[in-house]
């Protein structure tokens, strides 16, 4: 047995359900089924009932359960009816089974709940021909079997095997807090590859953007054309106009390519363990460490929306430090419960006293507008100058503290940040003290793995790789 | 009387010689002209003299006079014997005359002297068919028919007027260290657009690259292709494969350009004053400057050579500031004598602690290289991770101080300096503090004039206008 192969058999015993395991959710999906039904079919517009998903499938990840019912509505219902009708009937078929639910929006709302410990999602969608989708998640159906088409026992467990690595590796979820492999794209790249270790090797050596196909029906330089921003590219089987791997970044498609390369040098079961996350150093906080953290309350809302918002707001401010002359080394963002913390590494917190403003080049009319202005600004220090074609000048700058110009940019809407974080960001708490951060996070534990992650800076895939090191 | 007819008629005045410096002059010219005839005439390989340049042509500027005696050498004589007969006879001829003469260089040596306070050059060159030039002097005796053979009164004044801009804008001379306008170019500008200010209206237009032709047989599209890198292009009427403003760069023509518009917007003689050339603002010192001046010794040697190591070593060490991390606002050199100073204005004399390092895209092989050492090294304090398809990771500076670090990289041979100045760099001061730069250039009129017209910073052009604001 090769050490791949060793660690491929443990690494199955992490992410294969046992037979216990399997008859609860078997149980509870068949209970949940046979709820809905009665509840559901008879009434107005309602066609059909199923379980989708992972579990209709049988590629969940253990300890990763979640059934999921789908409601199939005749498209003359319309969007109204099946809404109402889902919200109505999915609490009463949890409640019924003694389980607790709440409301979720996707493209329309639905209702998820737990019951029985096991998450379970009661979902409408429309009964349609292929290609004639009216909501979203009406392509989840034939998802569902096109996968259960193609699937073998063997590519069941490379299935597991792979989602149980993308989740060690922090790269699980089409969301757009992750931007990384959907499910449904992760079974199918293990089918069209063939196996989990057939997937790595190909992925070891993708370029950016990647392309795989399984339809062997649509070509490559068409693909490219069509999704012109893709990292990767995998259009649906079930309808090739659409390319199931629009949420990947291509951050996290090149780490996963990264991980292949590493995991294939070196096989380790902790690419598997989604506790190995944990940065193998202790993340000092370094004199050298210049950060800027932004922390502001948010209210509740559907997950990818407000992570839409904090990711544009995020851009937002970097660009904004950037084109002011600070240098930012990197950005990210966390959440804990309902307070959001945005940090940056900076090369340094203050810009330099002085300021080089390039003028325009000595042609343009304004050219001798440049001139005058700067010859009669107090702020002047030295030119204007030419260099090549254009003028140039040196200004002492009025306020040189990232923390005060952001402050004073917000204030005045003079940075590009999300319109419903507004007003969360004008009461935005700013900090830049090592001591004021690490104090104003002591309560949360996620900020301060966040911070600890941060401070470390190595990337999940990576850590594993860390540790010998 | 219009604002600019009285500016023009008060600078006809600063750029017209009188009639007894006309005649000073020409008596000179005669009297070298006799001499040169009686010792060159009948030597071997002599089959002319003439006197060519400004004073042929009476174009020269009042206070600029200079006397140019071309000896004409059949082709078959070589080289060799140009050369040992201009120095023997040339320095003979001055001798004669009462004057001093001492030797330089250009495309081969000639003999340079003051004689009863005037400076003259005896030169040799090959008498040719246009376009079978031999040296880089061949073409001056058609130019000097060129010139005259289009020339009015009208005119005259016109380029000596357009010479005293240049010379008052700190614009005339093609030499490396100025890269600005030649006499020569001078004289065919105010020809090709038939006077002063005709020409400075068109100047006032222009965009880089500019294309003058007077030939009217060369196409502006054959023009730029023949020349990729010139700022002007002027092809020679004597031959038009050569670019007459070869010389001029970027920035001069850019300067010229601006001049010319501030000018006719409101005509000033001071544009025609040189030593309006003085900084209008004492230049100050500020505590916010970050300078770094380098002093080192030359030996003499001719000033194109000795300028355009000067200005490769100028931009080198600007390039290897920046590649390192630092922000040169701008850098300039000068020279006083013996000693060469560099000066570099930089956001700040020191770097960030903290360096961010790219690494290689994640699929090349090296990718696995970089995560492995960036790991292994003492100095990693972040990272690293992925960002779009690149690796980065932060690390700990050695050394952050400029003065420090150019030292090492002139001690490795880590710069791009010029050969020739390797040693004298070696040997340079390096300074930063603003007593220790005062005090070592105390000694020198041209350095002290130097720092100030940097930190004032205006270019030329331009004080005269920024003397009103």
């Amino acid at each position: 047995m090769t050490r791949l192969q060793e660690v491929l058999a443990k690494a199955a015993e992490l992410v294969e359900p046992t037979e216990p395991e399997r008859s609860r959710v078997s149980e509870l999906a068949a209970k949940l089924l046979s709820a809905c039904r009665q509840e559901f079919l008879g009434r107005e517009g309602v066609v059909d009932v199923s379980i989708e998903g992972s579990v209709a499938k049988d590629t969940w990840v253990k300890g990763r359960e979640e059934v999921d019912v789908f409601i199939h509505f005749t498209p003359s219902a319309g969007r109204e009816r099946l809404e109402s009708t889902i919200l109505e009937l999915g609490r009463r078929v949890i409640e019924a089974l003694g389980g607790r639910h709440w409301l979720r929006y996707a493209s329309h709302p639905y209702v998820e709940g737990m019951v029985e410990g096991i998450r379970v999602n009661i979902v409408g969608c429309f009964k349609t021909e292929p290609g004639r989708w009216i909501s979203a998640v009406d392509r989840t159906h034939y998802h569902t079997e096109f996968v259960r088409s193609r699937i073998t026992p063997q590519l069941r467990r490379d299935i597991r095997l792979f989602k149980g690595f993308l989740m060690g590796c922090g790269l699980y979820g089409a969301e757009i807090r992750v931007e990384g492999f959907s499910g449904y794209l992760s079974e199918l790249l293990v089918i069209s590859h063939g196996g989990f270790v057939e997937l790595l090797k190909k992925a070891a050596e993708w370029r950016i953007p990647a392309f795989v196909d399984l339809t062997g029906r649509v070509r490559r330089e068409d693909a490219l054309r069509l999704f012109p921003n893709a990292a990767l590219i995998f259009p649906d089987p079930v309808d090739p106009a659409r390319n199931v791997a629009a949420a990947v970044s291509k951050t996290k498609l090149a780490e996963l390519i990264l991980a292949s390369k590493l995991f294939l040098r070196e096989p380790s079961i902790q690419y598997f363990m989604p506790e190995a996350l944990k940065p193998p150093y202790e993340g000092d906080w370094r004199d050298s460490h210049e950060l800027l953290g932004i922390i502001f309350r948010v209210e509740e809302r559907p997950p990818d929306i407000l992570w839409g918002e904090i990711k544009h707001t995020l851009n937002g401010v970097s660009r904004r430090l950037v084109k002011e002359g600070f240098q930012v080394y990197r950005a990210a963002a966390a959440q804990s419960g309902e307070e959001v913390l945005l940090l940056f590494e900076l090369s340094s917190l203050s810009l330099p006293p002085l300021e080089l403003r390039m003028g325009p080049p000595v042609w343009l009319d304004n050219a001798i507008d440049f001139v005058r202005k700067t010859l009669s600004r107090e702020e002047r220090v030295a030119g204007p100058w030419v260099d090549g074609e254009r003028l140039y000048a040196l200004f002492r700058r009025k306020n040189v503290n990232a923390d005060e110009l952001l402050r004073e940019w917000i204030r005045r809407g003079e940075v590009a940040i999300s319109r419903e974080l507004a007003d969360s960001l004008r009461e935005a708490e700013i900090l830049t003290s090592r001591s004021g951060l690490i104090d104003r996070i002591r309560h949360s534990e996620d900020f301060r793995v966040f911070l600890k992650n941060f401070l470390d800076g190595v990337a999940t895939p990576l850590r594993h790789f860390a540790k010998k090191c």
